[in-house]
């Protein structure tokens, strides 16, 4: 093995969500890589070198960390949430498969975070509590026909959604077709959660309900979360309400 | 606000994904419930009452948490991996609405966890690395023709698969009805994870293709991840292959 490189999920924004693991692996860096503001999160230290890039270069950022990597430095390539949710863990492996043959020997060690969707799942309780899937609504990657088909596909069958990437300056208008195209397979009281900067101090959690759900509650840092037809809403007499999917599916 | 319950995730085993969050709630609570092997996994401390209760029984178990956090304690029920991901928080949450309705003023706080497909992909690469699903393969509480209709839906939309309780002594045939409806719709090189007690002593974890997948690899603490037609391997000289899903998808 030639180098060092750890892919790190910081989890979601507070520290107390980020596991000794990933900690321990910050400690032993010498070489942090990653989007500004991710990189930020890394407290300073003497021999710690910082690589910031902009968001949307993860091949370029992959490549470099991998060449710092090959040439003996112990590299840190840091996410937030967990590297291998649409993070930057896809983009190392595959700047590895189509880079330099000599990529495949270095020790590269995963280490996983806790990702955004679970941090807001907790938050209202337990909507992930049964079948459910994560898709990004990002067509950058991938053809707006593949979104759509995805997401017919989960609603129809009965998964609880995560939405990823639900919206950007250069998308405006996709999230506002997903929920219009979910509303003809999904009843109007389905749950539909926007959550903001979870678990950061300007975090803004809201349940409302598919028919009212408002595309402009989303920009870059939120995460929607869309129930299944069996997700549950128990309301509290003076505090939001909880959601949950129960563990029983009765009969289609 | 009467009573306190956490409800905490403790990861899929080794001490370094258990978050500093989990740890704070163990630390303060009077009461711990949950199954017997979970409850084994925290030290005990004077003044920590610990209450045991067997597989299967999450409905009673919950129920018993709630009263005593409606008594005034402080409760903490524990599950392995994400307390939110087939786990103890949806039955917890089934047991209020159902419940006494003071149940509704206990301040319930809820911990996510690294649920096991998340350190399974860690452990192979990063497999996650593009849109996926998590379902569980039981069919105790749901139907049979929903598991399969839901396995369908989403092999077919493209989705990486993660099956939770993929066997069970009870459920014998499942996993392998499971693998040859998914050779009708998959490659037969898609890639396969079989993991077994991930992060922990004896962890054994085993990649293989769809056409070789064998149900008699996986027993009660396997989780089973199936690659979608897109999931990569990318070979190495002297250790098991990675596995990534591009974070690109090429049209349909």
């Amino acid at each position: 093995m030639i180098g060092k490189l750890f892919l790190v999920g910081l989890g979601p924004g507070d520290p107390g969500m980020q596991t000794p693991q990933a900690t321990a692996a910050l400690s032993v860096a010498t070489d942090l890589v990653g989007y500004g503001p991710y990189v930020d999160r890394v407290p300073p230290r003497p021999g710690l070198v910082r690589h910031v890039s902009d968001n949307r270069e993860e091949i370029s950022r992959a490549r470099h960390a991998l060449e710092l990597a090959a040439s003996g430095r112990r590299v840190t390539v840091v996410s937030s949430g967990d590297t291998g949710v649409f993070a930057m863990a896809s983009a190392v492996f595959e700047a590895i498969e189509h880079g330099d043959t000599a990529w495949r020997g270095i020790d590269v060690e995963v280490i996983p975070g806790i990702s955004a969707m679970f941090a807001v799942a907790a938050r209202v309780g337990a909507p992930l509590g049964h079948d459910f899937c994560a898709l990004s609504l990002s067509d950058n990657l991938k053809p707006w026909e593949v979104v759509t088909r995805r997401l017919r596909a989960v609603a129809d069958a009965g998964f609880v959604i995560a939405l990823y990437n639900p919206i950007s300056r250069a998308r405006p208008w996709q999230l506002g077709a997903a929920f219009a195209l979910l509303r003809d397979i999904l009843p109007p009281a389905t749950p539909v959660v926007f959550a903001t900067a979870v678990s950061r101090s300007d975090e803004a959690v809201t349940v409302v309900s598919l028919a009212d759900a408002d595309p402009a509650r989303a920009d870059m840092r939120t995460l929607v979360l869309i129930g299944s037809a069996a997700t549950r809403r128990i309301e509290r007499a003076s505090a939001p309400p909880w959601l949950y999917t129960p563990r029983s599916v009765d009969a289609a």
